[in-house]
């Protein structure tokens, strides 16, 4: 290809798609979650695409940036940074006060991360249309694959057996409220995905029940690297009693408490690793939750760092700094699992099986959605992502977005709708 | 390109090249240096070429890997770190106890550095190679250029007017011993390449009188970004004394003392910048420098990092911890120059001017060597790195390195044919 070639199209689409009802500290999943699909378009004709959050700061941002990349070379992803700030900076979106409120589900929320999160998508967008332009996977664009498969953790959620109200997308995995069902639901998910690993979201129940839960599946499953992660939830105390209960039976405690202080006053008392997407989520936290050792574990997320090569970024700091890489994920279709899965295949030192919220998404945008096999991923040499965009579903769910009114993810509203006193809680939880 | 694109032959050459009698603290730069000059060749018959050092350590390398790469993918890089490391086990090099030795102009010699800067040349050929096979040009090939050209720094050095032999290499830039012979330097370097910023090396005689000529330069260039580097040679109170005398005329001080710990010394008790090439070259002494804030100017090499892509990788872990960015320069080539000009245009926070020894040396193996204008290069869009290997060139100086028995820089020993009483020094020196 010349390196003159220009990007002609893109295309932000936001839709909603449908989500089971899984509980968190913070409320249960509603009933449809939005995303953003982006698309790239050469003047060759070849297509990429991304995806990103789609909750109205981040749909603002990317619409307000797409247009500005038609006649930009195919290749130019190193100003995506500063270009997608600009674009932020002249648009109305909700302005964060950086302070640190470290108890959302990404820790403290502020514009560098919104603006990486948009990044990120039109980043992978445009690696899946170089890749098409030159017939290279995007693994091959990262410098290359070093596994062929990529290991996910089976990700693990007390849950509902169905939403509140008739007619909301349902599916056939019941409900799993004590340690039996998550059980149930890990057996389910050995039988149908051969999952090795299993992640359980914590902070729904009381930290006995949850460690109680884990005890189980380590019963089940004793060969199977466990994981507890109730998103800040709990306190430095009942971190450390939950850490002394699960020492040698999780391979990492996720987010016990809430904060790079906290964390850090944790990992000083227990053997347990600490991992974290919610206290080390941007360059800027870095410096001082590794200074105290608050976390062992980093949850990579390309989404949340701005990108695959963001992501490759983090590997290296990660190596510097002596701590271990992990993959984090949140609701998200395949476009993003075949993102996931290249960059994690160009990372020698991505030692743990990645999350993936993937197989409890019953919709698709993408024609062919992955097969997990052994709990594996398998990476394709296939031209950019290896995927192809199902323009059907894509123009389905985009008109349900535009019939519907849900435009934020809003887990706290959602319990509401069941318990109507229910508040976001105040942390510590437990 | 299909992405199983294999390597068909890959070519190792070590070779000489003239170098002028330029001088540091350990001695004066040798009448010939070896370089090593890879070659690899695609089953398309697309070629890319790199350098590194040419000393046995490295060239022994570089001959056990090599062959190795036979029948790899061509977008294979992400796995070279690991497969240079195994070959480097299986080969007889001078096995380094990892005691820091702080002084040497690399600081702490390791094996992790030697198989660092094979590596850089062996993915600095398979970028060039891709480049040629997809039309992209290296930049494209890291994410795109963000900047139009690179401004490097005019490299001032002590020196004296010839070597000590006859028919040793010659050049007419002459003597330069003192202040008006470093300024008349300078601004010959200025009118021939339009450099508008310049480093002095120093170490070469005692502080007041370098200092005097930084001054001098100061006086001639008032608007000049100047640098001084002594390599390691003085005490904490000198480099406190000659700090103290060039705030406000130095852009920043170029590792005036040996070893992170006494550089931390220096950097609380002055707002000179510090830059360093010595205490921080690899990762692993990252972490102990950036804790202590020895340093506030990492120097990139991608010689010494191991690559394009991990000279990417140090700017974001520069960025995470507030530190700047600047790059190194050793003798090199036209091939190197290309590779330091891509990478650093792919670069947005590098805000410094580069280092480049390139105008000091009279020979290349490229049929067209870059042109300085306004002390900058350009970028180039052509594909790979944008230059062609001259065959007939790389023919006449390896057959030096074949007929010569230079296997080795020795600045020491250069300095013994004229001071038979030269020994390499005892830091610190003043
Ligand atoms: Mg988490
Ligand atoms: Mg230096």
């Amino acid at each position: 290809m010349p390196e003159s070639t220009r990007i002609a199209e893109v295309h932000v689409t936001p839709i909603l798609i449908s989500d089971p009802p899984l509980l968190n500290v913070q409320g249960v999943h509603q009933p449809y979650t939005p995303r953003t699909i982006v698309e790239v378009v050469t003047e060759n004709g070849m297509s990429g695409i991304g995806e990103t959050y789609g909750d109205t700061d981040y749909l603002t941002i990317a619409q307000a940036f797409g247009p500005e990349l038609v006649g930009r070379p195919l290749t130019a992803r190193n100003d995506l940074f500063a270009r997608v700030a600009a674009a932020a900076a002249e648009v109305d979106i909700a302005r964060i006060d950086n302070t640190v409120v470290a108890e959302g589900l990404r820790g403290a929320r502020t514009e560098v991360k919104l603006v990486h999160s948009v990044v990120s998508a039109f980043e992978v967008a445009l690696l899946d249309a170089l890749g098409h332009e030159t017939g290279l996977p995007v693994h091959a664009l990262l410098g290359g694959k070093v596994r062929d498969r990529v290991e996910y953790s089976g990700y693990l959620f007390y849950r509902w057996a169905a939403h509140p109200l008739p007619g909301e997308p349902e599916d056939d995995w019941g409900a799993a409220l004590d340690p039996a069902g998550v059980v149930a639901q890990a057996q389910r998910f050995a039988d149908r995905y051969g999952f090795r690993s299993f992640k359980l979201k914590g902070g729904a129940f009381a930290p006995e029940q949850e460690v109680a839960a884990v005890h189980a599946l380590h019963e089940a499953f004793p060969d199977a690297p466990l994981r507890l992660d109730p998103n800040g939830a709990w306190s430095v105390e009942t971190s450390l009693r939950v850490a002394a209960e699960l020492e040698g039976v999780a391979e990492y405690l996720e987010d016990p408490t809430a904060g790079t202080e906290q964390m850090a006053r944790v990992a000083a008392r227990t053997s347990l690793p600490l991992a974290t997407n919610m206290c080390v989520t941007a360059l800027d936290e870095v410096p001082a939750a590794f200074a105290a050792d608050a976390v062992q574990v980093v949850l990579s997320d390309h989404h949340y760092w701005g990108g695959l090569r963001a992501t490759q970024d983090l590997a290296a700091i990660c190596r510097t700094h002596g701590k271990q890489l992990s993959m984090h994920s949140n609701t998200h279709l395949g476009i993003s699992l075949a993102a996931m899965t290249h960059v994690a295949a160009t990372i020698p030192d991505l030692d743990h099986a990645c999350d993936t919220h993937r197989p409890w998404q019953t919709e698709d945008v993408i024609t062919a959605p992955h097969t997990f096999r052994d709990g594996c991923v398998e990476v394709t040499d296939a031209p950019g992502l290896g995927i192809e965009l199902d323009r059907d579903s894509l123009a389905r769910l985009h008109r349900r977005w535009l019939d519907g009114d849900v435009r934020d993810r809003d887990d706290a509203a959602a319990m509401r709708r069941v318990c109507p006193e229910w508040q976001a809680p105040s942390f510590p939880v437990w």
